[in-house]
């Protein structure tokens, strides 16, 4: 049995613009939706792809998410603008908040947004990235569940909280920052999981904060609160510089949670009627380039910069230095038509498709 | 013998302001540049006070750092501005800079400023710290010298690049996040060096890329540019995110070196007739609280969000959860009017003195 199955984009979007359009998406939304999604799998960041569907499915089916996404202007400047994403879809909330602060860039030079009320939003680098055909540059960050404690504590209070960063080039590719502040997602976690292998021991901790090697025990404790889980960038303690990471996550959480005035850090997620209720909130900006310096030799430079890594000598036994974002580009192009999803997610799409009604023609 | 000597604030300063001014720095400069430096002391980050007092007087002595420094404005909209600090101090450079995206953002809501043609600036975390009292969220960035290789590479190509942000609270302190991309700074290789210890096998790497233990050569290696030096914050390779680190430091760079439209990269610091010749750029933005939520309910969520992470279960063993600044407040409240500093620096102090005809009256 092949591991992965191949699959045509055009097919599994319309497969997916459909099972959103059941649940009561309208169908532009369930476009974006399905966009966002199977562009993951495409750059090969198939965690934040279509096997997410079945919980999308469930938040929908459920009342935590709205089918219709109403977003609602709180405050507005030139410059700035809060928004509410009304339990909406996450995908949908962050394109048009995103949207809105490359229009605003544009007019502007920088515009920032804070995004409350939101859902789940998929991969932080899409949003960035969408500043890129405009001579700008693009920052997106998000909140997430709670599956990381502080330095030298045990509680679970902050998430992987990721933070994303796209920047145009010349004949190079686009540079796309798009990171965790923890070591690793829960998607890894989850990986491991299901190949039945242990965790290296710099990933997680168990719920006394000693290193943990068993995703299983973690991923419970995570969802269920009970202490642990993911360790920050730099990891336990100090030495290696882990207090970095337990900052990096608390500055987005900052940015995301206290700055749109919405709930932050433990609150993040709750559990309310026994429906799983979620206070995501985002935060995005464009930079304009021409405000400070020619686009055509920003780029110019970038190119240079990206040549100088490299081309730079590598350590033994390496033969490659990667910049940010490289990898995806090339399974993005590779995948530009045809992607490849994991069998046992196939078999749960198609289960989705009958039990809502819609054709899976894969 | 003592191994650190206590000095009166006061009287530190007074002595700073006198080498400053007899190296031909105006007297508004040189308060500015000996106020930054000692506060780094006070705050217990000695590898940015003042005992880089000798490096900058012989920048200052060399005319690598001009003792006036003209800041001219290349290009200015309401909300960002392009500044040349024309190889002036670095200190006052970066002063002068964040006071105007200070005004920039109490007028407009968000505002940016790329520099080029600056010096070494101390501690990033101090120009954050400009915007708190103005209910604006600030943040600072520079690049440096290089010092670190990407991924995979040998080459010494980044430099630690630092990240600061600092955020008002209500009844706790400010939130401070300062801090380098790599995992230690080079400072911390100096102190490894002068106390005849070896290094922690995460900290850096020799020339070939292998673990180094030997600061002193790890600093040879850098300041001959041979290869090796410190590691991006998560270590080598990707499995505990050396990746994320290293772009953490490349979107530093080009945020400061690319977007200023100066050098970047190793090409920052050069040696021309044999004086070293630095082209630091840095980068401060400022973001406006009010633009998005009520300052006041802002700082009520913080300081919620303080006590959450500091009352939060502790590992065993370990008795305290820090914010990111927090050991930095207390260091300052006890230094505020006399600080600690290492016999040595006092030693070459008073050296500086003797040689410029200054009274080092400690």
């Amino acid at each position: 049995m092949e591991e992965y199955i191949k699959i045509k984009v055009d097919i599994l979007r319309d497969f997916t613009v459909k099972v959103f359009q059941r649940l009561g998406v309208p169908v532009e939304d369930a476009g974006i939706s399905a966009d966002i999604l199977i562009n993951a799998d495409q750059r090969g960041i198939g965690s934040h792809g279509i096997q997410r569907l079945r919980r999308y499915v469930i938040e929908l089916q459920t009342g935590s998410t709205k089918p219709t996404t109403n977003i609602e202007i709180i405050r507005e400047t030139p410059n700035t603008v809060l928004l509410s994403g009304e339990d909406g879809i996450g995908f949908v909330v962050a394109y048009r908040a995103m949207q809105m602060v490359i229009e605003k860039a544009l007019n502007n030079n920088v515009a920032l947004a804070a995004v409350r009320d939101s859902n789940h939003y998929g991969i932080a680098g899409y949003y960035a990235m969408m500043a890129l055909p405009h001579d700008l540059i693009g920052i997106s960050l998000t909140n997430s569940r709670p599956s990381m404690a502080p330095t030298y504590g045990i509680d679970t209070i902050l998430g992987t909280n990721p933070v994303a960063m796209a920047i145009p080039a010349g004949h190079e590719r686009p540079v796309v920052l798009d990171m965790a502040t923890s070591i690793v997602t829960a998607g890894k976690l989850e990986l491991r999981k299901r190949e039945g292998k242990r965790l290296p021991a710099k990933w997680a901790i168990d719920e006394s904060g000693h290193p943990a090697d068993d995703a299983a025990a973690v991923i419970d404790n995570i969802l269920g609160k009970k202490g642990g889980g993911l360790l920050p960038l730099g990891g336990a303690g100090e030495e290696e510089g882990g207090h970095k990471g337990y900052g990096l996550s608390f500055m987005v959480d900052i940015l995301c949670g206290v700055l749109s005035g919405s709930k932050f850090g433990a609150d993040l997620y709750s559990v309310v009627d026994n429906i799983m209720e979620n206070k995501v909130s985002h935060f995005f900006a464009a930079i304009k380039i021409a405000a400070f310096t020619e686009p055509a030799r920003f780029r110019r430079s970038m190119d240079e910069y990206i040549r100088l890594l490299k081309n730079s000598r590598k350590k033994d036994g390496q033969e490659r230095i990667y910049i940010h974002g490289e990898k995806e580009w090339e399974l993005y192009t590779r995948q530009k038509d045809e992607v490849s999803i994991y069998h046992a997610v196939v078999d749960e799409l198609r289960e989705i498709g009958k039990e809502l009604g819609v054709e899976a023609a894969f």
